[in-house]
C-alpha cells in the first residue's frame, strides 16, 4: 500500500482508534491498528480488544491500495508530534510500514493483516435511530451508577430495554447495588421488540467520547449479542454482557411519603464541604430534616465535625437519614434544574430522588447508617 | 484566639504553606499549620516538615489574639470549598478551633501551639538581594539536572558559590553525573564571602511556585547550615544540604574542537519526534554528524526505525554519538535563542552545550554509547 493523508486527519482518527487499544495485552496484534487503503480514495483504521471494535474511514490520497496493522499507540505518538499541516506517507512492502512526513522517516515493524481479529457482527435485526443529543444525556445520567464488581458481571454496564406503560418507552438503568440511576425516553421507531440488553461500561466510554464529536443522529443496530453504533465516519461494534439484568423495578420505591424539595446547588456544595472532614471511605453524610430546614452534617474521629444548614421545603415528621457523601454528589451534579425532589420514607429504606414527575431521570439511593 | 479573614486571602497563603507539608507524617503536629492572631491585625500562618519551613503574614481582623494548630490539608480543602467572597470565621478554644463561613460551620480538632517545632535560624551573617526574575532563571536552567539518588545526598539539590573571575560571580550548579548544569550571574552585593552551600530539592520546588508570585527583589540571608527567603508576605526558612559538593568544574570540558551550531527549536522537535519510538528506559538518540547536515535516529527492536535530517552548521569531521533523549530535550528546553552550540569531542567525551560564550547558563552531557 502507498497512501497520502493529511496529518490532522490521521491525527483525529487515530485518537479515536487507539482509546479502543489496551496498553497491555498478551496478542502482540491487539496492540496494532489496522490500516486499510482503498483504490476509492480512502482508509479504513480499525482497533479491537476482542469485545470492542471501532473502524473509521477517512480520504486519503491512494497510490497503491493494501493494507498492513502496526503499533496504534506508537502511530498516535507519532502523528502527535508529526509538524502541523504536514502531508503524512504510509507506505507498507516487506513487513515494514514507512511513515514520513517533512524530514521524518520512520521505519516501523508490521504483523499481518489477515492475522488481524474481525468481530463478527452476524444478523442485527432491531435497527433505530436516536439523536446523539439524546444518547450523551441517557449515558450521563446512568453510568455513574454502573458497578465496577466484576464478580457481579451482570451489573458491568447499561441495561437498554423496551416497555410499553400507556406510552411505548426506551429505558436505560445502572445499579450497583448502593444507588439506581434510570432514563426513560419514548421508543424510537424500530425499536420495538428489542431484546433487553446490557452494554458494557467500555463501550460506553468509547461512545461517549464520540458522540461529542458527532451531529444529528446515531444509526443503531443491535441483537442479543452485539450491538453497532454508527457515528458519521466511525462505526463502533462491541459484544454485548451475556447475562441477565436484576428487575430492578422493584427496588424503586413507591410508597415514600416524605417529600423534600430543595436547590440542587446550594444542596449539592454543602454536601461537598461537610464531607471535606470525612477521612473512611464512605464518606457518609447526616442529613437532619427538620420543618423546612435540612442540617447536613459529618463527624469525624479524627478531624473533628462539620455541619451546613441548606434551606429545604419539608414539612414531614422530623428524622435523621444517612448517605454515601460521593454518591449523593453524583446525583446531584446530574440535576440540571433549580429544584430536586427527595421522597424519603425512614433512616433505612431506599430513597428515591429526581427534579419532578415528569422528569426522564430518576434516582434511587440506599441510606447509610450514621 | 478570634479572628475574620476574607476566604480569598486565608485560600491563597493557605496554598503556599500546605503544599510544605507532606501528605504522610509520623509525628502527627507535623500535618498541622500554626495560627497565630495578633492584635495588630494579622495571622501568621506557619508550616514546617522539619527541614523547611515556611511562615505567611496577612492582615485579618483579630478580635483576640492567641494561636493554635489544626490539619493544613483539612483547612485547606475547606477554604477551596467555602463560597467565594466570603469572610471566615477563626476561632480557637477548649481544644477544637471553630471554622465558620456562611451557613456552614466546622469544629476541627486542634494541637497546641507549644509543640509546634520552629526552624532555629540561628545567626545568618551574609545577606543579599537577588532580583525573583534572575533567580527563578537559575532554578529553571538548573534544576532538572537535580540528583534522585538519595544515597549521593550531596547532589540533591543546587550548588550556590561565588567566585572570582577577572569579575566577581555567582554560581549555580546541579549534576546527576549525567549531566551537569551550571548559570552564572554577577555577584550580588553582600555576596562576597559567602560559604559554598547545596539548598535541597524540596525547598528550590517550593522557592520557585512562590517566585511566581513575586515582584521585585528577593531577600537572601544564610549561614553554612541554614538560608533565609525572604519573598512579600512569605519568608522561607530551610535547612542546607550537610555535604560536600564536587569539584564540579573538571568536568566542564575546555578542549572540545568540534563544533556545531544549529536551532534548538528543530532540533528538539526532531529528537522529541525519532525518541517516539524507542522504547527503553534510556531512550537514546543517535546523531549522526556530518557536514553541515545532523542525522537523528533512534533502533528499537520492538518498534523499527526513526531517522530525521536537521540542517545545522558543522564544519568537523564527521562521526556519530549518542545522548539520552529525555537529557537533550530537558537542555534544549531551557535554550531561548534561536541557536545553540555544541562543543564535541568524540562519541565518548562530555559534551558542551550553551547558547554562546556570553550566556549565563552552560550545560555539559555525557553520550551513551549507541
Amino acid at each position: 500500500m502507498k497512501a497520502t493523508i493529511e496529518r490532522a486527519t490521521l491525527l483525529k482518527s487515530l485518537s479515536h482508534v487507539q482509546s479502543v487499544v489496551e496498553r497491555r495485552n498478551t496478542i502482540p496484534i491487539l496492540s496494532n491498528v489496522l490500516i486499510e487503503a482503498s483504490a476509492d480514495g480512502s482508509i479504513r483504521l480499525m482497533a479491537t480488544d476482542l469485545d470492542l471494535q471501532i473502524v473509521e474511514s477517512v480520504s486519503a490520497q491512494v497510490d497503491q491500495p493494501g493494507a498492513t496493522t502496526i503499533s496504534a499507540h506508537t502511530l498516535f505518538d507519532i502523528a502527535r508530534k508529526l509538524p502541523e499541516g504536514s502531508q503524512v506517507l504510509l507506505q507498507a512492502a516487506d513487513g515494514k510500514m514507512l511513515v514520513q512526513a517533512g524530514r521524518a522517516r520512520f521505519n516501523l515493524s508490521t504483523l499481518p493483516r489477515d492475522d488481524f481479529p474481525m468481530i463478527a457482527e452476524g444478523d442485527l435485526p432491531t435497527q433505530f435511530e436516536l439523536p446523539a443529543e439524546t444518547l450523551k444525556q441517557i449515558i450521563d445520567k446512568t453510568r455513574f451508577a454502573i458497578s465496577t464488581e466484576e464478580t457481579r458481571y451482570y451489573l458491568n454496564g447499561i441495561y437498554f430495554h423496551v416497555s410499553d406503560e400507556g406510552q411505548p418507552v426506551l429505558k436505560a438503568a445502572a445499579t450497583d447495588g448502593h444507588r439506581l440511576a434510570r432514563v426513560t425516553v419514548s421508543r424510537p421507531d424500530g425499536a420495538e421488540g428489542m431484546p433487553g440488553i446490557i452494554i458494557p461500561r467500555k463501550c460506553i466510554g468509547e461512545l461517549r467520547k464520540l458522540l461529542d464529536e458527532v451531529e444529528g443522529s446515531v444509526a443503531i443496530s443491535l441483537s442479543a449479542t452485539k450491538i453497532r453504533f454508527g457515528l458519521g465516519s466511525a462505526i463502533l461494534t462491541s459484544k454485548l454482557i451475556d447475562g441477565t439484568f436484576p428487575d430492578y423495578s422493584r427496588v424503586i420505591p413507591t410508597g415514600n411519603d416524605k417529600l423534600l424539595k430543595i436547590d440542587p446547588r446550594s444542596f449539592e456544595e454543602g454536601v461537598d464541604r461537610v464531607a471535606t472532614i470525612a477521612t473512611d471511605k464512605t464518606r457518609a453524610v447526616k442529613m437532619g430534616l427538620d420543618r423546612d430546614r435540612i442540617t447536613l452534617s459529618v463527624t469525624s474521629p479524627e478531624n473533628g465535625t462539620a455541619a451546613e444548614e441548606v434551606p429545604g421545603d419539608y414539612s414531614g415528621d422530623g428524622f435523621d437519614i444517612g448517605f454515601n457523601a460521593r454518591y449523593l454528589l453524583d446525583i446531584l451534579g446530574q440535576v440540571d434544574g433549580d429544584l430536586v425532589e427527595l421522597h424519603l420514607a425512614d433512616a433505612a429504606a431506599p430513597t428515591l430522588i429526581r427534579e419532578n414527575d415528569n422528569s426522564p431521570a430518576l434516582y434511587v439511593l440506599m441510606p447509610m447508617r450514621v
